[in-house]
């Protein structure tokens, strides 16, 4: 039998692999010896491990810890050609990716791996008030936005707009949203009291919003009680059954409340990329791509989808989740699959494997579900902090984010506690997320 | 004798300190136990230690590496209140500070330690092409930019444009430009030339412009015929005696040569901030505030002012370098000025004492002036590299720069090479500093 390698140098074949996220840099890298010529593009010029953005977002992690320059990561591989550029449109019959900027990138096979954004329920108007957690650029607004209201909060005689400094809210109680709403609580009652001398952060209000019936609906009911009963410990305030109705620079409706906050931040939804538009194709309501058994767009057998751009049901008619293992797994069933074909032969169906769901809630909480077994409390906490150092890329910066949690757990100090981009920024919280840098809270209001 | 600080706690004494730089923080530090309420103001919520900052430019370091929230520093101080704010104006009179929001804040002695910025010898028209360097948000500006221009030499198919983005240029061989030369030089050689498919980053030429006739001019002859010699041979380029007449999206013109480059660095001049004005008192040509030999600004003696915004010369009759062991020098002496006057006493006048002056030019490659002693080679590096690490706050970020130099040193591997900020930002290289994402140098053309 000829080797792979050999029949893909021989026909000279393509590949364009769009999206450097779980599932696209899988892909490549279980590529790795079949001859292909590898285009990787991505928007970025980094990976970016996204389980932990929350923590970029509330100053226990740097940037530069949870992400990777992916022409780095894909230093040895001299078929692959990393590529910074964004997509514009695909055309399916000339077989080419358009880029905005440069010319078109011609391929034999594509493999789209261009994720999911936030979404606001078509309420585009709120996302200024209440940014979502996706880049490390929303990370770091988010955390200049938690850290600027403190400061303000220190720095004004208004008490009603001290407590409006005071209160913090997270829409969405998704992992995303739990981690967040738990951390903030910690930073307000551990990191910060010393800190301030006109106010004490330990009052500081952390409001959790869901419009279900309960957190971390995605886990099993008992571990969704164990972590709301966690947050109400850490002090957060979980509001469920309740839709928001609005956001704005005063703060946040919700059921027929109106709660004054000057920090709202969004987990409550997303959107996947565009992809489905481009090719013509139908999506769901979230915009994902519908695929067939294969990870084929239907109608076109040349073109992959993998990861949150696209619908797909496991196994047991459960949808697959949009998480990082199941990206993952899916880049490397595409690699397999073009591997197959190259020989000739017709790939079996992808089948989605649920290895677990991890989510932490504080120091020493966290839930685990790994079907039979299921772990709360501070075991979990440690498989949770040593599986996600695990799966971290590369020796440094597991070594950087095991140094920053040991100086956070034992020393209750964070240490990126960094108010970047644009000048003081005094009255942000309300600047549009295009974040120019001298817009103030007065002019919005 | 009455101790100082009952003294200051009856009197209810008011220091307010603007500007938490090494001058700043240092005054602060040292009025420990004064019993004085002290009040401290800077624009930013972080002390920088400015020294790395190139480093950070140049993806060798993380930001929050070299920066640490100055209210944490200060944390164990009850009698000190931190403030985020700008300063507008000061009131001698009514002795007061006034801040953009927020309330006029009363002194019974003021500290000015606010510090320079870069200038451009009346072409502030060069800003947006050619940034400077003084602020985390420069270094992330000037790290993107030069990532940048090396993504899009890889994805152009134009040889002129490709020379154009591979050119660097640096304007200024003072110890910031030296360093900046020397290691995206470095960076060039070793750190990104099996990244890339299209492009030999070998080829990057860097460019050291000095208007001068030596580089590190405030050293002695024979370091900087060294350092020049060690530049040259990591391949820098140094232009020595020429002055820019202009930079602009296209390049650089010094002398009768013209460079086209999309990178190009201002490292040559700094403007003190506008404390002269504040107080409408007599300036230097870089607007630096001239003082008594107490620090006192003349005509205001409860007003001292300290480091990079004071003009003031050494015993010798040279020049106070702008230095950070000067800055920590001038607030010690003030914070002890402040103490004798509180006994009632009159402050001996301030002496600099000249430590030494250090520089880093490459890996191995370092100088140091210790007036009598001179080093030069890798033991100077040794010495830089371990002082420098002695002199950053908190054995975290002593830890993890030690671990980042490892890294680089060892393995020529930069931890930090992210682009961030705005999007893809192709074409960036040519924005304004106040970077609006979506601009691109097609439109600046």
């Amino acid at each position: 039998m000829t080797p792979v390698s050999k029949l893909a140098e021989a026909t000279g074949h393509r590949i364009v692999v769009v999206g450097a996220g779980f599932g696209g840099l899988e892909t490549v890298f279980r590529l790795r010896g079949t001859g292909a010529r590898i285009t990787l593009v991505d928007r970025r010029n980094h990976h970016l491990f996204q389980p932990l953005l929350y923590q970029v977002a509330t100053a226990s992690l740097a940037t530069s810890e949870i992400a990777w320059p992916i022409r780095y990561l894909l230093r040895g591989r001299k078929d692959v050609t990393t590529l910074l550029g964004t997509v514009t449109g695909i055309d399916p019959v000339a077989k080419h990716v358009q880029l905005e900027d440069g010319p078109a990138l011609p391929y034999d096979t594509l493999v789209l791996a261009t994720g999911a954004g936030h979404a606001y329920f078509g309420h585009d108007e709120w996302e200024p008030f209440a940014p979502g957690l996706k880049t490390l650029e929303d990370a770091t607004t988010i955390r200049r936005r938690i850290l600027t209201a403190f400061e303000r909060a220190e720095g004004t005689d208004d008490p009603d707009e001290r407590a409006a400094l005071l209160n913090f809210v997270v829409i969405g109680a998704g992992p995303t949203g739990v981690e967040l709403a738990g951390t903030i609580a910690e930073m307000a009652r551990t990191t910060l009291p010393d800190d301030f001398r006109n106010i004490d952060t330990r009052t500081a209000r952390v409001v959790l919003i869901e419009a279900g019936q309960r957190v971390l609906a995605n886990f099993p009911e008992e571990l969704s009680s164990y972590a709301q009963h966690s947050l109400e410990k850490l002090g957060v305030e979980v509001a469920l059954g309740h839709a928001v109705s609005d956001c704005s620079a005063e703060g946040v409706v919700y059921g027929d409340k109106r709660l004054p906050a000057r920090t709202i931040i969004w987990a409550a939804g997303v959107r996947a990329s565009p992809a489905a538009e481009w090719l013509g194709v139908a999506a769901d309501r979230a915009g994902r791509l519908q695929v067939n058994a294969d990870l084929t767009v239907p109608g076109h057998p040349d073109i992959f989808a993998v990861g949150d751009t696209v619908s797909i049901a496991a196994p047991d008619g459960s949808p697959v989740p949009g998480i990082a293992p199941a990206a993952k797994q899916e880049g490397r069933y595409v690699a397999d699959a073009i591997k197959q074909r190259l020989r000739g032969k017709t790939p079996a169906p992808f089948r989605y494997r649920h290895d677990g769901s991890l989510a932490q809630i504080g120091k020493h909480l966290a839930v685990i579900d790994f079907g039979r077994i299921r772990l709360r409390g501070a075991l979990a906490w440690w498989i949770w902090g040593i599986a996600h150092i695990y799966f971290l890329i590369g020796l440094r910066n597991r070594l950087a984010v095991a140094l920053n949690w040991l100086w956070i757990h034992t020393l209750d100090q964070r240490g990126a506690r960094l108010i970047t981009q644009g000048r003081a920024v005094i009255g942000d919280t309300a600047a549009p997320t295009s974040e120019i840098a001298s817009q103030r809270l007065k002019s919005v209001r």
